[in-house]
C-alpha cells in the first residue's frame, strides 16, 4: 500500500424528500446563483422544491449548462457572478452541471485575465467561492468529491483539474430523482460509475487488500441494481444505492494508497470531444480494448475481478482474466451501451492516429498506471476499439 | 436505506514515515498538550519522532492516560490545559487516549461547573480545542470519528458520548507503529474493529446493499491479515490493511443509511468497568450470546454474513446462520482469545442481575437495532456467555 492523505469534508444529505434542507447549508445572507442544465428540473419537480426551499433568499438562475460544460457558456455565468456580485453558488443538476459550478467557485476568485489558463495548468485549486449542490443523476461522483471537467468547443478541448477548494460544501442525494430520468441516462451513470472504478482498481496488486475489497462492493452493487433500475426507477431501494454508489465510486476513498490508471478516461474524452459521444459510451468503448491490449500488466486484477465480481472460478489466471474482460463487455451491451466506436460514428477512420497526435502535442508522454503508456499504445488501444 | 447525513472532516495522514507531518498540520503559534498513555511511546521511538516534529513548537506534556481513559486522571490534564493556557491538544497513542482526548477538547471549553455532567448527558458536543491524534494502535477507530468513552472509577461508570466538535482535525497513521505491539494488544484491536463492525451489520436487512458489502470487505480483509499480522507484526502490508481496516471499521461510513446494534458494546462496557477485562475480550465473550438469543430477529443478516464473509453454501437459512456464530467465535478462539466470562473471573455469580438492575436504574429501556431488548434480555444474554 502506497503512503497517502485523505480529506473529503463534503456533508452529504442522502434520502427521501431531503431538498428542503439545503436552506439550513446556505448562509442566509448569501447572494445565491442557481446553475442548472437543460431545464428537465422544471419537469421533474426539483427545481420547485428548491425553489420553495430558497423563497426568503436571494437567488439568480443561470440555466442551460450543457453536458460537457462549456466553456464559452461558463464564461456568461462567470459574468453574472461578477455583475451580480454572487457569494454562493448552487449546482442544481448532473455532473456537467456540478463540474461547471466548480470551475466557476475557482474562476470566481481567480486572479488572472483568462480563467482556461488554470484549467489548462492544472495546477491544485486552492481557493474558490463556497458551493452547494443537488444532484439530479447519479453518475459522476462530482458531488461528493474536488475534482471537475470542463470542454472548450472552440479548440475542440476537454481537460480535467481540481484542488481541495473544489469540494461542494454539501450535496443533497435524493434517490427518488431518479424516476424521471431517461433510460439512456441511468445507463450511461451505471456505466460511468462502474468505469470508475475499473480505473482505481484494475491496475496491478499493489497490496490494497480492503480498497479492492470496497471497489468489488461497488461493483457487484452496480451489477445488482442495474436491471432493477432500468426496469423500474422508482424501486427506491434500487435507485438510493444505484445513487450512492456512483458517489463512493469517485469520492476518493477507493483510491487511496493504490495506483490508478485513468487512461481510458483520457482516451475517452477525446472520443466526446471529436464526435460528441456521451461520456459513459465513451468509457464503454475504450475499456475492453484497453484492457485487452494491456493483458499482460493486468491480468492478476482482471481474474481477481472475474472470480470475486463475476463468480469465475474455472481456469487458469490468463483464462479468468480474458473472461473477466468479456463479461465486463456483455455487461454494458446488455445495458444497451455499444462498445466500438464504429457503433457510433461511420467517420472513424484516422480517430486514434488524431488522439495520439492530440496527446504528443499535449506533451502527454505515459498514460496509465504506471506511466508507461505513449501516444502510439493509445493509437493501437482506440484501433481494436474501432 | 434510510435517510442520513454524513460528514467526516478528519485528515487522514497514512503511511510509513509521516508522523513528522504533524508539523504542516498544527498551527505555529499553538501551545500544545501532547498527551499519552503508559509510556510505551518512549520505547517505541514514536515519542522521539513527535518531538523532534514539534523541536521548534511549544509543548507541555501529559502522560500516564490509563486504558479506559479515567475521569480523575482526565480532571488532572484539565487542569493543565487551564494553567498553561494550552490551545491545541495532541493525542499520541491507541483508543484510549484519544478517546481522553477527545473529552479534554470537550471539557477545555465547557462553561458548566462539573464535565461529567455532559458526559452523563450524552448531548452532542458542538464546540471544542482542535485536536490531533498520532495513532499507535489500530483498534477502535476513534481517530476518525467523533465518538468517545469514558469511564469513572469513583461510580463504576463507563460511558459514550460524541458530536460533530470531537472529531480530530488530522490523524497520523503509520502502521510500522505496530511493531511494538504486544501480541495481546493486537489481538484486541483486530477483534475490537470485527466487533465494531459487526455492531452495524449484524441486525436486520434494511436494503443497504452497498454498506453490507463495505461491512462484509472489512471483516473479511481482518480474517485474511490476522494471522499475518500476528505472526510478524513487520509484515507492512499486513500492517497498513490492519489499520486502514480498523480505521474503516468506525469512521462513520458502513453505518450510514442502516440500523446499529450496539447492545455489545453497552454489555461489554459493563463487563470492564466490573472486572476490568480488556474492552475487545469483553466484545467476545458477549457477541456469541448475543446473536444466539437474538437469533430469530437477526438470522437473515447472520446466514448472509455466513455465506459471504465464511464461505458457508450448505443448508437452511438457519443452519447458515448458526454456523456463522460458530465461526465468528472460533475466530476470536483462534486468536487467543476467550468467550465466556468465567474464562476471566471465577467471580461472575450475579453479573448479569447487576448489569440489568445498571441499565434499569439509567433508564435504558431499549437496546438493540430495534429498541427492543429490555434489561431482563441483557440479563439473560449476559447469563448464557457466563
Amino acid at each position: 500500500m502506497n503512503n497517502f492523505e485523505f480529506k473529503n469534508p463534503t456533508k452529504i444529505i442522502f434520502g427521501k424528500d431531503t431538498i428542503h434542507k439545503i436552506t439550513e447549508e446556505i448562509p442566509s445572507d448569501a447572494k445565491i446563483l442557481m446553475l442548472y442544465g437543460g431545464g428537465s428540473i422544471k419537469k421533474n419537480g426539483v427545481y420547485e422544491q428548491v425553489k420553495t426551499a430558497l423563497a426568503k433568499a436571494d437567488v439568480v438562475e443561470f440555466g442551460g449548462i450543457p453536458a460537457n460544460p462549456e466553456y464559452a457558456v461558463l464564461m456568461d455565468a462567470l459574468k453574472v457572478i461578477k455583475e451580480e456580485n454572487i457569494t454562493y453558488l448552487l449546482a442544481v443538476g448532473g455532473g456537467s452541471v456540478i463540474d461547471g459550478t466548480k470551475f466557476l467557485s475557482a474562476a470566481a476568485v481567480y486572479e488572472g485575465e483568462e480563467p482556461w489558463d488554470f484549467v489548462r495548468k492544472r495546477e491544485p485549486i486552492q481557493k474558490g467561492m463556497p458551493f452547494g449542490t443537488v444532484l439530479t443523476l447519479p453518475a459522476t461522483g462530482s458531488e461528493m468529491n474536488s475534482g471537475t471537467v470542463i470542454s472548450r468547443k472552440e479548440t475542440q478541448e476537454k481537460l480535467a483539474f481540481g484542488g481541495p477548494a473544489l469540494f461542494p460544501q454539501f450535496s443533497v442525494l435524493d434517490p427518488q430523482v431518479i424516476t424521471s430520468i431517461p433510460e439512456r441516462q441511468l445507463v450511461n451513470g451505471i456505466t460511468d460509475a462502474f468505469t470508475h472504478v475499473l480505473e482505481q482498481y484494475m491496475t496491478y496488486p499493489a497490496g490494497g487488500l480492503l480498497q479492492d475489497r470496497f471497489a468489488e462492493s461497488i461493483l457487484q452493487t452496480l451489477i445488482e441494481i442495474a436491471p432493477r433500475v432500468i426496469k423500474d426507477p422508482s424501486d427506491y431501494e434500487a435507485a438510493a444505492n444505484f445513487m450512492w454508489s456512483c458517489t463512493m465510486a469517485l469520492n476518493g476513498l477507493i483510491q487511496q494508497g493504490v495506483p490508478g490508471d485513468w487512461a481510458v478516461h483520457m482516451m475517452g474524452h477525446e472520443l466526446t470531444a471529436m464526435y460528441g459521444i456521451d461520456h459513459a459510451r465513451t468509457l464503454a468503448v475504450v475499456a475492453p480494448s484497453h484492457y485487452k491490449y494491456n493483458f499482460e500488466a493486468k491480468k492478476e486484477k482482471l481474474a481477481q475481478y472475474g472470480e470475486r465480481v463475476w463468480n469465475i472460478t474455472e481456469g487458469s489466471i490468463d483464462d479468468k482474466a480474458y473472461a473477466a474482460i468479456e463479461k465486463t463487455e456483455a455487461f454494458f451491451k446488455g445495458l444497451g451501451i455499444d462498445t466500438k466506436l464504429s457503433d457510433y460514428t461511420s467517420d472513424y477512420e484516422g480517430t486514434a492516429e488524431k488522439i495520439a497526435q492530440r496527446f504528443t502535442d499535449r506533451g502527454w508522454k505515459g498514460l496509465g498506471e504506471r506511466q508507461a503508456l505513449t501516444p502510439q499504445d493509445a493509437e493501437k488501444i482506440v484501433k481494436m476499439a474501432y
